[in-house]
């Protein structure tokens, strides 16, 4: 911490309530979490853009700033004066009412400012807001607290793509860089015992509850409102698939079959570009698989998730084993009654250096109990809900309104949380999204079926 | 009718029950129904494909014949020998079991067969049929019943598709053609009267039974199996949204205000090539907006149901009016409760030479009373529902459970019927689906609310 | 010959001089020829259009009725009524100088006017042509005779495309369709003898003229003016490179080894959607050499000239030989010096039916003189010459300028003709050009290479 | 210079001859200028790449070692140990005989290695070849200071592109820049007095010898053989066309008027992405035209020469003028006849930080003796000419062999020199080559016209 940043806790300590020393302290941890992650690479992977949908590092760092100068500061501090009037601009992801931007497929371009003037607008713009924080009071700090939370959620969904994005430009690197510095594992890890067989955890049907309303605990508005749905009987294995067993549905010839597949997932699969054979990231060598991890070249763990597989993939695989993937409620429905402590066996941000499952045990003696496992921190979960505003949804008014709702439309719903995931970040009504052919992200799935009552 | 199957019927009346001879006079009724349409068509036009998702003219007649070949004769009709070995391949659609195909974007390329072949070859598919179904018995008469049914179903399916995709071929045409005879209008038609201001018809909340389970009557796989959901109470408007409310829209700059846009809606309408200021096909002259139609180009009536809009572009007009779409279970709760009596206003498929709504008088006296008008005949109707799979879903074994199920991703919902669709082939439970962004079908919109209660 | 035609040919045959007669005999000639020619087609395949760089037949036969239309009639036939007021713009190719025009790559959208309006069109702009010519005196006449005469090679280049577009066409149909009606023949012709290897007639340095100034025979304005060249001693083959040498190259690897390619070749020979690994249209069954031909499939025949094959390949195959290609200068100054005669083993537009070389006896008996061969009437041969404008070329004033000058940018030139250029339309200083991927023409190669002096 | 450098550089006074020592020293100053060109660059600037055609500045620096390596080291030092083993990978440029390589628009993922071990490469490499340059002896090292040579005009290549590649990556950056430290200038420079028209220094006709064999002084294979052209009387322009007359053209509706303009080249002007209006970089800020420099953003000035047009617009240029561009040809035979002083007032490597033409005087007082100015060290000049082998030319044997040759098509030929090329690394038989729609490099252009003889 630095020293401003301590004499404005002190300050805080003083005169301010809990929640404000609270969400004081919480928000010098999420930005020195962000920059602490970064301090091992390399000054050119700052401006890497592998794609359109993947950023730089550099423009993360910028990006997470920039909502806090415009949000917080521009909107609660009369008179602050921007750091720099281009960055207005060159920050902006995708704020319409905010204004002009660089084009999405631009960003690798950036490489001024520079790392260092980067760093100074975080440190700059930290600190203003640390400040300002202390001068608000009643209605205007009630108001810049919700801010600051929105920001500081948001930043933390940028700690995870700041790992995804990298780990996707690196992977194109014959070099196969590290972006931590554990060695890869030369072999792969020694399963005691046979993995046990997929248990599903029965649920009867109903009407249930699901979302949230805007409460005590932060949530996006896309959690809420809360509502009725009603479910017919399920059940949901109680772990999430693992490559072993996608190496069963590759050998017998899943990738090959169409029948398998959506129409739209075999026409992406048959792209002339990049044919899909294997999850993303995976290299066949000489017989044996080996994949990219965010340690470099490894081989591929049997008892580990399977990651990095589109919604088509996994929707694929659930119809080749006869099974189906859960709706995003049947997921939160069982999530809920499992309650938090199911989570726990979960691998979280603390071991963000961490390949999904890589130290998780998805492997039970025979016998066991049957629970929900794996619900957070390995992978997130495709789920077959397409991403949609639950009834009587509305998205906050001004440019924050832009956060969730505009993006309703060709994605699905992921449930869960990853290994790349903060774990603060999560819950069980917590929807993420992405397009069915995205693949660069820790994503997974756990099997559901129709039960048989 | 031909002699044969004058003949076919005769023997058809002697030796079988009703249901065979309804069915019979059905399948001639279609067929001859399709071919009838294409009677004013230049030989030129059979060959047309305007962008992949059109097919010509000469490919649907041909296509909807091999449909039979495929699924009837080879499959009921022992040592049925192909009318050319070569059909399989030119004529398949999708059908990835049964082997491999033109590429769609080729079909424009096939002038050969020539369209006097393509006849001859759907008279002797039709005779064909009509003879096999004079011989089964049983369990066999009982299989090829269903499978001809869902060819008429098909059939009719490409009816529709053969009008837009010939409309949307023609609409690139500088000489603007017709594709029915009847002159256009040169003038809008007088409206009697104020355009009367949209009601919403009011429904409590509660559990809904939607959907259907296979049964006497026809329908596809994808309307059932018949289940519960939990609708929150809504409004569902009277009648469709008119050409002049959407003039309304254009006016206010509703195709320039990111705001009412969904982001990939907004991407989509900022295209380079092709960006979207009006509805499909509309074009201003002078000041006047025209339209091209069946007709020809003929001047926008403002009392007529918008048509030809996408799912974005109907979704920012409902954000627009501080409104939303209706669910796909709103719209069929509604719809089942208003009663196949409210669909009598709407334009079918005896109109098919009309544009959508051209004769419907979506106009009513103030004060008339509020009940569900248009629901069939005049536009489908976009939902916010994304097009998935029902609860307990199972596709058909075989070739054709590739017919719905595998396109169960990146589409949306629509409901209710168009002026292109047969009367006979439309329902309160018939979901048809498109991408978001898809233009050329007669597509229009309803408006829904949540209601204050 | 129309009724007509016939009398106005008695008009002419009375009034007029020579000239006039023998111009309005070759008009009315060509004019035929071209509809002759397209008798056996079925009538969608007026409309095909497999690529932007391919028209359809039928477009063909308009646009080369406009341009009699637009630069006959309308320069000078006062007050003369076009035949429809929309074809200026549906049927003009690329004279931005007369205004816009349909996008080019959608000319395979205009069944309408159909292909009976099309030939009344013809009709129409015949007799009329012919009737203005009958009644120009004078220096109008004058003019009008040149601008007719570019109009009857304009025709005749036409053609030639509509040769090898609807070859093109079809061959992308998996019915194989022929364009003229005599079968394939099912079996390579035996070849008498072995093929003699080609023998280089040799040529001294030295400087001369090449390219013709305006005079009496038409020539286009880029095989002028005639100027002097400095060309050092070189060889030319005595006949072209056949199938069977093709062949050769293959075997050796030819296609899969980069050192023979120039970089922008090899680039093209690589690409993801069309793989080059033999000239267009051959295709390997079981072993053996097929390829598409206007008569459907047949067996490649070794002692053929090779067609079909790109600038890119033509210079691999010189390459691998230790060869090169000629320039054009080089060429030009051969065939002069052979003489015409020299090409009469050539096959011509009266063996239009035929595929390249089809009849030809590319074999002469060891011992035989060597004397230059096929230099026209076989495949049009790629020289090593960019297409560019000669020293003090200006293009014509006027639209007509456009004709040729607008593409010396990106093209290669190539010499000779090919089996369906019709023979009148040849000679030695023409100058046909393409770009180095282009395939679809009847294009071959001679090789050459440096005396060793 | 390193301490190692310096013994050598001792050592090689002791033993070695002139020839040695000299190029000894040359290679240690072109070493060094390139590293010395990127002390001002930002850490993210090395892996910037903007477009396929050009490469991020710290592959350059690689790949100009990579040189070094494979074609000197591995081919002179037996068992030399490579830097690293994937290096041969990931910075060979095209030469498909070395092997598979990093595809050409994925240099810019390359932040690893970073750019301290590339520097380290450097280093190591310099040192390694100056060291085998001592130990060298008889035909050996005869043949390793030809590739030597071959090494540094190829790395005196890559120094003009690195000037031209950077500055295309930072145009795209809002931030607008600098390459160099020089604040832009404020005002546009004011002119002494008018513009003096241009001359015409004409050349009779005449045969004339253009190109050089292999020799003493370093040239590429493409400038050879030396062999004869005829050419006709020319005049050609005394000096480079000013942006003041580009504005010219600008405001007379030249990008605006088909007639000028080339049919690709038109095509190219009309891209829906990147419509052309004015040569890359300019901007037109409120009526005034500014461009993009090294310095960052600036105002026209009027007096210099115009660059970063593409030859489309060279030749449209031309045209307008009723003139046209040079052969290379004719600026060869005219520029040797000037001699090699005509240069000087050219703008060379020394004065790399300026923008072509920036410090020249393009403006000489009325009534001055006519003679050719501006041939080197201003902008590249766009010739008539599209890039072909020369009579007689063979390329050299091996990799090297891949140098130049295998670009011969669809490019064509610049001559001169610009402020970006080193001084010492241009000459008058020098041909430069880039496709058609190249704008990147300092492309200008020099007019040409046909003698009134």
């Amino acid at each position: 911490m630095t020293p401003d940043l301590q004499d404005l806790s002190a300050a805080a300590s003083a005169g301010k309530g809990v929640r404000v020393r609270s969400l004081l302290a919480r928000f010098q941890d999420v930005r020195t979490a962000t920059e602490a992650w970064t301090e091992l690479l390399e000054p050119g992977d700052f401006v890497l853009q592998s794609m359109p949908d993947a950023s730089p590092t550099g423009w993360h760092l910028a990006h997470t700033t920039w909502f806090f100068e415009e949000f917080v500061l521009c909107g609660f501090a009369p008179g602050h004066e921007r750091f720099h009037p281009r960055f207005q601009y060159l920050f902006n992801s995708y704020y319409e009412t905010v204004g002009e931007r660089v084009a999405r497929h631009r960003r690798g371009m950036l490489s001024r400012p520079g790392i260092g003037v980067i760093r100074e607008y975080r440190s700059s713009v930290t600190a203003a807001v640390s400040d300002l924080l202390m001068r608000l009071e009643g209605d205007e700090l009630e108001r810049a607290l919700e801010v600051i939370e929105i920001g500081l959620q948001h930043e933390q969904q940028h700690q995870e793509l700041m790992v995804t994005d990298l780990k996707h430009a690196f992977s194109i690197n014959p070099m196969r860089p590290s972006i931590v510095d554990r060695p890869p594992r030369a072999e792969p890890r020694t399963i005691e015992g046979p993995t046990r067989a997929i248990i599903f955890i029965e649920h009867d049907e109903g009407l249930f509850t699901v979302g949230v309303n805007e409460g005590e605990d932060f949530t996006f508005d896309n959690e809420g409102p809360s509502h009725r749905v009603f479910l017919p009987a399920f059940g949901l294995a109680d772990r999430l698939v693992t490559c072993g067993e996608w190496m069963e549905f590759m050998e017998a010839g899943g990738y090959d079959e169409p029948r398998h597949w959506l129409s739209a997932g075999w026409a992406r699969r048959n792209s002339l570009e990049d044919r899909w054979t294997a999850p993303l990231y995976w290299e066949n060598r000489d017989g044996e698989w080996w994949r990219f991890t965010v340690h470099g070249d490894a081989p591929v763990d049997p008892a580990e998730p399977v990651a990095h597989i589109s919604y088509y993939e996994a929707d694929a695989y659930a119809r080749w084993r006869g099974l189906r993937l859960p709706t995003e409620f049947e997921w939160e429905v069982a999530a809920i009654q499992a309650g938090r402590d199911a989570a726990l066996d979960g691998r979280f941000r603390e071991s963000l250096r961490f390949e999904p499952g890589r130290a998780s045990e998805p492997v039970e003696p025979a016998g066991g109990p049957a629970r929900l496992r794996q619900l957070f921190g390995d992978a997130w979960e495709w789920t077959s809900s397409a991403y949609a505003a639950y009834p009587r949804y509305a998205p906050d008014t001004g440019a924050l309104g832009e956060y969730n709702g505009k993006f309703m439309s060709g994605q699905f719903v992921l449930r869960g949380g990853s290994c790349a995931t903060p774990e603060s970040h999560i819950r069980s009504t917590y929807r993420n999204f992405f397009p069915a052919d995205a693949r660069w992200q820790f994503s997974g799935l756990r099997l559901a079926r129709d039960s048989q009552n």
